[in-house]
């Protein structure tokens, strides 16, 4: 990946405008972002069990777990108030400036509406090797890299609204166990629209070289790769039997 | 994960004798060493194609190439000259002395026996997410923690001279075309029990505390945590049609 990246970035050529910037930025999304994986369209066909719904939002609480530490380290690479005051928008909407309203809290609530207690979410025991990798590779991209290449790993968000109103649509029609879950999702459908068009503004002026716009792309395609990696290894451990890693969580349906 | 190192570490009680450490080690390598992956069991019994070798053998370079640099950070953490001087050895078996002669050209030759070029192999273009956040995970380990347990995290060597053993007995019966590409196991059956002999003598000498030997064994446990999420991106990737993630490696037979 790092390879893929350096490739990219030792193409030359000219600035691409603003445009054509956005215009890579999107096709980046479509065919890459993990509206198509194959677990997500499961889901909305609605052929997930209980115990794999189970298995998603205890493995996907491990992401939103970590998104504000991700933003602390992003925030921490800035010495600028005015896009620190900005940023800092998105630790807020995940942490909630009260218990109960914040993405994580919410995320909790999701996973008690498919039936897992608070208690066996938070201490992430359980959740899959290759998720945590596949987290932490983001953190460490973000960590590691300039501002700019961790501002653009951001910029998934261009592709959620329309995932998120969709997949409510189906979890609702689907899963109606679900409909209480979804508070989550809602709150998306506004914060990510404005996250995205901060970011995209944000690496359309400070990417003032084509490397630069190279690695930007190159960031949006490694985000891609990690959100697409943890449904790999969900979809692979709880749809096809026998597939659980040992010491993970197994839906109470899977136990002998 | 880092949470599950941690609540194992928090375990009090009292000092393990080196017999006892040796058997808890031994348990995890029974339990979660990957000679029990499902990818294994199907390389094993003659059930993989052409492709799905191609498949393993370029992404397992990924990880062979990463393993002197595993070594140099370790090293890094040792200021005694005794100790570096007998793990240094494990750089020397992977890079070779001479150009053809070391464990990552030999894995080249087995990628080669599959029918891939070498330079299909060597950029590792193609190579799964799942695999490189695994074995950057790897890297991490060893970098972000103290020598104790990074020297702990090379423990699957004491449980990889068995599984060589048989996969070169099953190569040879159900792949008649990888004959040739079998130097790397053929050094690996003497140099892995020469160094988990020592990586064990290791441990047992300087874990000193039961909190340390606990942390000991976590880190067995997350490296073979580390090795089967691996076989689990290949498994889902190659075995699976249909779940070849965007940008990967698509053997010749796959292509549409």
């Amino acid at each position: 990946m790092a390879t893929q990246l350096t490739a990219k970035a030792r193409e030359g050529g000219s600035l691409l405008s603003p445009e054509e910037l956005r215009a890579r930025l999107q096709a980046v999304g479509e065919s890459r972002y993990h509206h198509l994986h194959p677990f997500h369209l499961r889901m909305h066909a609605g052929e997930l069990t209980r115990g794999q719904l189970q298995a998603w939002a205890l493995n996907r609480y491990y992401y939103q777990s970590r998104i504000p530490i991700k933003d602390s380290l992003l925030l921490a690479k800035s010495d600028d108030p005015a896009f620190r005051r900005a940023w800092r928008k998105r630790i807020l909407d995940h942490d909630g400036d009260q218990s109960g309203y914040g993405g994580i809290e919410k995320w909790i609530q999701l996973a008690e509406a498919t039936g897992l207690s608070r208690d066996q979410v938070i201490p992430c025991t359980g959740v899959l090797p290759g998720v945590i990798f596949a987290v932490d590779a983001y953190l460490a991209l973000v960590r590691d890299s300039p501002l700019l290449i961790a501002v653009a790993s951001s910029l998934t968000e261009l592709f959620s609204r329309s995932l998120i109103s969709l997949r409510m649509d189906q979890l609702r029609l689907h899963y109606p166990y679900l409909v209480h879950g979804l508070s989550y999702f809602e709150g998306r459908l506004t914060q990510a629209p404005e996250d995205a068009a901060f970011a995209l503004d944000y690496v359309c002026a400070h990417a003032a070289t084509r490397a630069e716009q190279e690695q930007v792309i190159g960031a949006l395609e490694r985000k891609c790769a990690i959100l697409w990696a943890q449904l790999d290894a969900i979809d692979y451990a709880y749809v096809v039997p026998g597939n659980i890693p040992p010491g993970c969580f197994v839906p109470d349906a899977e136990r002998g």
